[in-house]
């Protein structure tokens, strides 16, 4: 028997994670459904992975221990040592290591799943989060790298982002700066400064660079080496290539600055800016070595990830996507009672018959109620069916945006419904 | 700086878990979208729950202590008890109890996500696996049990299950046996005997009966008042709504052994079985206390959950879907290097923006090596541009699987393409 433990029951959900009501999804399902036709589009094909991973699949793999304790690891029955699924490269990495007899090189895979990260949720952080990868492994085609770049280009204009701009540059360019500047030590830490340019500009940058002990020389060369940077060989035939795939010039910019937090990225590197998210909604690059260290194959790789959970932020916020609070459902069958019962049941099969989203008000309370019901989902018609109706094969049709309404033929009905 | 555990790194995936490569993915894709094309017709709305809940949330609820054994609760680092979601009722519950002035009833949801239980994988069962719930909330009419129903068998036409049959009984009918066959004390007990009919035939559930001291004439008193069992006034309503809504006679059957395992139901019980699963593939019925129960409010509910694991196993084994085994990828563009590199990107981008799912052949590898690449990805058609073709402004196209080749110009290549 089921215990009575009701009283004592806290229903809260956990902070850092969300639940997500209809008009939330319809919003989530909108962005992930525009990206999944992209991609498809592009050939890339689906791929999921498991939740929980062996800790060992999971644990050490970025070299850092912060991320580890970010993890949710835990014990499972059986005294496995397991973990949440952290993020989609490393579970990539495994299947690419089990499964190199299946799959074929190059191989050109999305995968869309959460991920789960005891993140600080006072910085406005989610502990569950939808992360969405792009990759192309097993080549290092400099086409690759353009796909993916147009990818990024195609998916902004879809989304309807004004002005975003795709900002474009290669490690190689970087390391070559810093090189010619004479810096051979605390390149990682030099480029975390230039990393800053964008956010506390080229005062900031250079005192941070003197708090790091280079030479004002150094420095000065550093910025000089920057102004006169231009595309390598290998980065002149990515934006030639983009070029042939018709993406036009203005969506991006060979940026010599754009440094890109991870250092796995080995070649080139890119992020997309749009204005409405007053910031980034994405990155990627191409990062040849990871997949080996992460246990997988010796291949080379180039990827983008889209920020899901802030482009689906940036348009609820900036209300990019008016049409979203409209209701799939696109007509509520009122409920009369017994004596038409049978002509609204049959009405509301023929609609869904046609492939029209349309519900039928289960119990007969009042019009008014039915009529509130149906404008709180956002639903626009309301079909009535009262004896008369019945009586002559009608529908009184309300349109409950506009409150007109008329008599109609079911054919009518669904000329009107399928517009 | 990566660590270099490489060699250390066993790449496996825990038992009873699954990665899904593209080929599986395409057809547990197709059926999740062929369901919820469904539900969206009948005006179902989506829901979403996070992974992670509090233990609170989660644990006793269905009074059973062995399911809660099944869970996977764990501390994480701010040492709150949690534990993966289990089900997808429970967490309905919480979001019915926490957001009752967001939600109107009655509520129409789906869910279809993943659940975590830590089964006996000997039993060829999943730790992971995806649950796919559609449940009416706030209303106890019985065109709300019609519908559900009548989603059933909309759902196994759609996915191609011949002779699917839906066995419809009532919790009132089998207490109303019961209490005719004298029967008092031991009601769930019995209950669990006559649900054995179909696997161990009567001449086993009498043995087993008696085994539960129940007497020759309580025995024989079941059996003549199963024989004797008509729906009743509310299942003939149910019954009489199914016909409304167009749903034909031989879809499905009033079975008053019909008992399904779980004790929270109150009213109309079913189960869809289809000769090619050779069991059920989904159950359901009316539990109109369950929500209270689990910490939600006080409301009625109507539900059914479809086996989708089953149904993707099904479709699988019996390919029951031929053409889930061709790819979404359209066509190949080759690649024979820098002369033509213009012209195949160019190519390729022109057949995105016309929406066809296209690939490009990232590097110069031989033809032999490229048409192998495509057949592999079942991919039927190759788009090969040498110089020639490139001067004339032409493409040859090669069927893959007819071995057919010809020059076509950009329109005709479309025309065929989009057949």
């Amino acid at each position: 028997m089921l215990k009575s433990t009701m009283t004592q029951i806290k229903s809260q959900t956990l902070k850092g994670f969300r639940d997500f009501l209809p008009k939330e999804m319809a919003l989530r399902n909108y962005v992930k459904n525009t990206l999944i036709e992209i991609f498809e589009t592009y050939g890339f094909q689906p791929l999921e992975t498991p939740a929980l991973e062996y800790s060992s699949v999971l644990k050490g793999k970025y070299g850092n221990e912060t991320d580890d304790k970010l993890g949710y690891f835990f014990k499972d029955n059986g005294d496995r040592e397991i973990g949440l699924r952290y993020d989609l490269t490393v579970p990539v990495a495994k299947v690419l290591a089990i499964y190199n007899n299946e799959i074929q090189l190059p191989f050109k895979r999305y995968q869309i799943q959460p991920v789960w990260r005891a993140e600080n949720t006072q910085k406005g952080r989610y502990r569950e989060f939808i992360q969405c990868d792009i990759d192309i492994f097993g080549t290092n085609s400099p086409i690759a790298d353009a796909e993916i770049i147009s990818i990024i280009y195609i998916g902004t204009q879809k989304l309807n982002f004004k002005n975003a701009i795709i900002k474009i540059n290669s490690r190689s360019i970087l390391f070559d700066i810093l090189s010619k500047s004479g810096i051979k030590n605390k390149q990682k830490s030099v480029l975390q400064s230039i990393d800053k340019l964008d956010k506390i500009g080229e005062d900031g940058v250079k005192k941070e660079l003197i708090s790091k002990d280079l030479s004002d020389t150094q420095i000065n060369d550093i910025f000089k080496y920057i102004k006169l940077a231009q595309p390598d060989e290998n980065l002149k035939a990515v934006l030639n290539y983009l070029k042939s795939l018709n993406i036009p010039d203005s969506a991006y910019i060979f940026d010599p600055t754009l440094v890109r937090g991870c250092d796995y990225y080995t070649g080139t590197i890119f992020e997309v800016s749009v204005d409405e998210a007053n910031g980034s909604i994405g990155g990627g690059g191409r990062y040849d070595n990871l997949i080996e260290t992460l246990g997988g194959p010796k291949i080379p790789a180039v990827g983008f990830a889209f920020g899901f959970e802030r482009i689906v932020d940036v348009i609820q916020k900036l209300n990019l996507l008016p049409e979203i609070n409209d209701s799939k459902i696109k007509i509520l069958v009122a409920n009369f009672g017994p004596e038409t019962e049978t002509n609204i049941l049959n009405l509301v099969s023929k609609l869904r018959s046609q492939n029209i989203s349309s519900i039928i008000y289960p119990d007969t309370d009042k019009l008014g109620k039915q009529i509130k019901y149906a404008d709180n989902l956002g639903i626009s018609y309301l079909a009535i069916i009262g004896t008369d109706e019945a009586k002559n094969n009608q529908i009184m049709l309300k349109n409950l945006k506009t409150t007109e309404q008329k008599l109609v033929s079911f054919e009518e009905l669904i000329k009107i419904l399928k517009k």
